[in-house]
């Protein structure tokens, strides 16, 4: 593992952006979105997806030049055009708009429409929800995930966020993909060097993971499957619901692209949902994090199956992560080594690695 | 199976409820409710539960004579107030209040404190949806899932319902408990002589399947699991979150009791979330209509694993259902018995039964 500060590696994925001619308030969101999955472990939303972003503005499949556009706006309620730009400032000004308007009316709800990929959920309902809001927040994505009693890719892994605020500086969040596993998983279990999948993880084959991985990037017969696995035994029909209502609201509701027909030959033409209630209007925001956090106590001392393994609040991993990556975030060689072409390319210094005894690593 | 015309068996219901002093209104309400689910075939939310609500209000657990009271209103929020009152009728309220603050600023969201079981939450997401509006409806409920790691039945299976609108008088209603099976599915299947479990449905035992149910029922160390069954390998951690956070909407947000502590000795205290977005405030609604019709015709027409077993879209089982049962309502043995004592004590008459042949059972 390479280990580099945070913040050396929020300026260097800034200053690639800006290179390839993103606004300098755009590159910053889009460096703040990125390190946040670093920060949080979330390693496959981290810098190792820079790429992504400066080759799509590069080449033109994002246009770094649109301003997130108010199109239909309600008291409670409002649809953003992203005109193809970037997903993250598109977010962050909706989640900001829907915060506008809980504080005006109780509840806020915006859409967008025209986006492209906004990295991880959990960043806007966190934003909302350490401001004192509630919040839920979900994305359509590449078409990924199979029916219950399906075989083909019709949606993405449409990941569901939800937030609340605490009695303490870190909020409540949720953040998950609503199929079994994502894909970014299987690619670190398959470089782990895992062999197989566990049964329920994906349709169209169980045998070698990293072809599955593989056959999976390039729609070949295997997709992964919604949260509850393979047909109705373990509840695979609830993960597919719940996809859906994911993909109902991203797509047709926020009149973005949806299903198969998202990242088609134009634009990625993504749709987001943004809801924040303001917690004040349904009971005083201290008598609420209260409650939270003696549901929460209840919860960590409640008897686990396993003495060494403790039962967990939603958020705890990330929060670990956290602590221990404050310093230092490990960064794999390939994506090092990835992001040293991307720093050639853009004509940007890599930030400095630490020695290991600094990292702690 | 005796068979009972669906209207009959609402009158009887409301005649029951009317009888141990609910007011006619209320009584059709709860009525309402249960058949709603009797057609769907959710029977163990149909009239096999009319004991419940009956017994409830003859033992005083529940207030027949209490009003849904509005606590706290803002343009886009409101709080209810059952007064411990039936459930079905303050969530009648909630809804329809959601629906007028949704017709007014774009979204409206309202909790319900004090209240008792509402039956399916599906009704009342769909009563949203058939006026034209996008809903979310979930309730917490008695403790009887365990957090991912744990032992301990600590929150309830925390059904969640999401609808929206459609191009015909059906609109799509997607409404599943958190947990991998309610326990009222375990009690059908060990009813129907199914002897153990599958692996991931409950914690605490493997063995006999009605000896399971009933240490369930005493909370003798069973336990549910959320969606995705034990541990995370299967994301467990998710149906976790997801339960979770209906639980703070409907305890802590809502104001109401949560976890082990519903159903104390006082009064049941459930917590009851409806959300509403009215569909018009985002894009037209016909529009939305065609492209949500559109979705779910590409997901009919996706290939099956089995050909003799397509593609469905949540809702189409409980459509079918309610085609096949709209003139009759088939009553399992113990239903009809249980039936019978409650028109005994009520002083009403029970329903005719149907002729098989008239049935068509």
């Amino acid at each position: 593992m390479i280990n580099v500060r945070p913040g050396d590696l929020h300026a260097f994925a800034a200053r690639c952006l800006s290179a390839v001619g993103v606004s300098d308030g755009d590159a910053a969101t889009v460096a703040d979105v990125l390190l946040a999955a670093d920060l949080r472990g979330i390693d496959s939303h981290g810098c190792a997806r820079l790429r992504r972003y400066v080759d799509g503005v590069r080449a033109g499949r994002i246009d770094a030049g649109a301003r997130p556009t108010v199109v239909a706006d309600a008291p409670a309620a409002a649809v953003i055009d992203a005109g193809n730009g970037l997903g993250q400032p598109a977010a962050v000004a909706a989640i900001d708009l829907a915060i506008a308007k809980a504080s005006a009316t109780g509840v806020g709800a915006v859409t967008v429409r025209r986006s492209n990929h906004f990295g991880i959920a959990g960043f806007y309902a966190e934003r909302a929800s350490r401001r004192g809001f509630g919040a839920f927040v979900t994305t359509n994505a590449s078409p990924q995930v199979a029916p219950t009693h399906g075989v083909e890719a019709m949606f993405g892994t449409n990941p569901v966020a939800f937030s609340f605020p605490t009695d303490d500086e870190r909020p409540f969040v949720f953040d998950a993909a609503t199929s079994v596993v994502p894909r970014g998983r299987l690619e670190r279990l398959s470089r782990e060097g895992r062999a197989r999948p566990e049964p329920g993880w994906v349709v169209g084959g169980d045998g070698d993971l990293a072809e599955l991985v593989s056959r999976l990037k390039a729609r070949d017969g295997v997709a992964l499957l919604p949260l509850g696995g393979a047909g109705e035994t373990s509840g695979g029909h609830k993960g597919y619901g719940l996809a859906l209502v994911a993909e109902l609201l991203c797509g047709p509701l926020a009149g973005a692209s949806w299903g198969r027909h998202v990242y088609g030959p134009g634009a990625a033409d993504l749709g987001q949902f943004f809801l924040c209630l303001d917690i004040d209007r349904f009971r005083p925001r201290d008598e609420f994090a209260l409650e939270a956090r003696r549901m929460f106590d209840e919860l960590r001392a409640s008897r686990p199956a396993d003495r060494n393994r403790p039962v967990l609040i939603p958020g705890d991993r990330e929060h670990d992560a956290a602590a221990q990556r404050r310093h230092a975030i490990p960064l794999r060689p390939a994506v090092w080594d990835d992001l040293s072409r991307i720093a050639d390319d853009c004509g940007v210094a890599l930030p400095a690695p630490l020695d290991r005894a600094v990292a702690g690593g």
